[in-house]
């Protein structure tokens, strides 16, 4: 059985006793039951992992010894995704987790035209994200933006490639053909996909127009399939 | 709106009529709502695509005129994913839709040393691959086989590329560096990965090694990653 790994936000530097927060606390006593002397690992999800010893454990509060730190080398590409906002909600969860297993960094939840629904559930999605960092054994958490209009998103400044995928007739070229850079972006559309004037105004700002392929893609699809060919170019 | 689209295996040679299957009358009457005149398409699930005008309907019965016939060619390369069940079948679910979606053509429930469950659905998951060869508008149904155990999948006669993905520490080339072939196979694992011994066994008979990527993922997003760099190399 592989060692427990969980996410502490704020882990001090060694040599340290830490407490773990009442979620991670409740994880280890009450569902892994796990006892003193007992080892698990921790990250503050900006690279940063330490092996942690049950020091004492009761039913309000369990304390760790930190020992070795280990610094993870982000993921290369970081690769950001802003992907409208889809009707069933438990397909953006799909996405995020998904997403985040394959190595996406950046989550901007976009409101374009045609999207229908905006609903964001900021914890449930965060919460999410960090399982999938969790069981996929990484270091690093992606980070999910506050939902953007598609205006303001294709005005951010940004370093790198910037793409927008769509499916209006129109010279694209396949995603998995452009060049690697170190940051990336890359716009999916709604269901209904991007408007002309978003697409004209996405490529005034810098996007590029890419293709995912052949075949009609969900949303959410498009936005794993990008995940996967902007990780594995 | 796009014109419904609907699944019919046996249809007949032009001119004809021909009476809907009860699922599909039942769509287009009761939940489209369609009326008499109006139009939809319709495929046989290996490359014949039609255009139908509905001729009468009622309660039990709905009867349209098949008009024109359009010939689509198959996807190429023409993928097979054999991949481990999971013990969440609704991870299952998920990835035989996305991975239809995204153009795969044969999945075979694998059943290896360290798979735990297999409770293989085959109408529950004929039908999730259906719509989802609708939703994308393909016209070539992927073919979900019979579960088969490791040791028979290995030696099955197959054309083209055949892969093992798998988590040892050994050499991998990545599977987006390998040259194209128009059929392809690939295996995934359940969640603690195939043994050394299927391992040995399967590059014995012809399977090549690969890697999916620097992370731990998931069965589900295996394949999935597998689904997507085997139809965008």
């Amino acid at each position: 059985m592989s060692i427990p790994f969980f996410f502490e936000p704020s882990l001090p530097n060694l040599p340290a006793h830490f407490t773990l927060s009442a979620d991670t606390a409740k994880h280890c006593i009450q569902v892994l039951r796990m006892k003193e002397g007992e080892m698990m690992m921790l990250t503050d999800g900006v690279g940063n992992r330490f092996d942690a010893t049950l020091l004492s454990a009761n039913k309000t509060q369990a304390v760790v010894l930190l020992s070795n730190k280990t610094e993870v080398a982000p993921i290369t590409p970081i690769s950001g995704i802003a992907i409208s906002f889809v009707k069933n909600p438990a397909r953006m969860e799909w996405f995020l987790e998904k997403a985040t297993e394959i190595g996406i960094r950046h989550f901007y939840p976009l409101i374009s035209t045609r999207t229908e629904k905006h609903h964001f559930k900021a914890a449930r999605w965060e919460s999410i994200i960090v399982s999938a960092m969790l069981q996929s054994q990484q270091s690093w958490k992606p980070i999910l933006h506050q939902p953007i209009q598609f205006n303001e998103l294709i005005k951010m400044k940004s370093e790198g490639l910037k793409m927008i995928a769509h499916c209006e007739k129109a010279e694209k070229a396949p995603l998995q053909n452009l060049a690697l850079t170190n940051n990336q972006l890359i716009l999916i559309g709604p269901e209904g996909d991007f408007s002309p004037v978003e697409i004209d105004a996405a490529i005034h700002q810098g996007f590029t127009p890419v293709s995912l392929g052949s075949n009609r893609l969900r949303t959410e699809t498009a936005g794993l399939v990008a995940a996967v060919l902007l990780q594995n170019r």
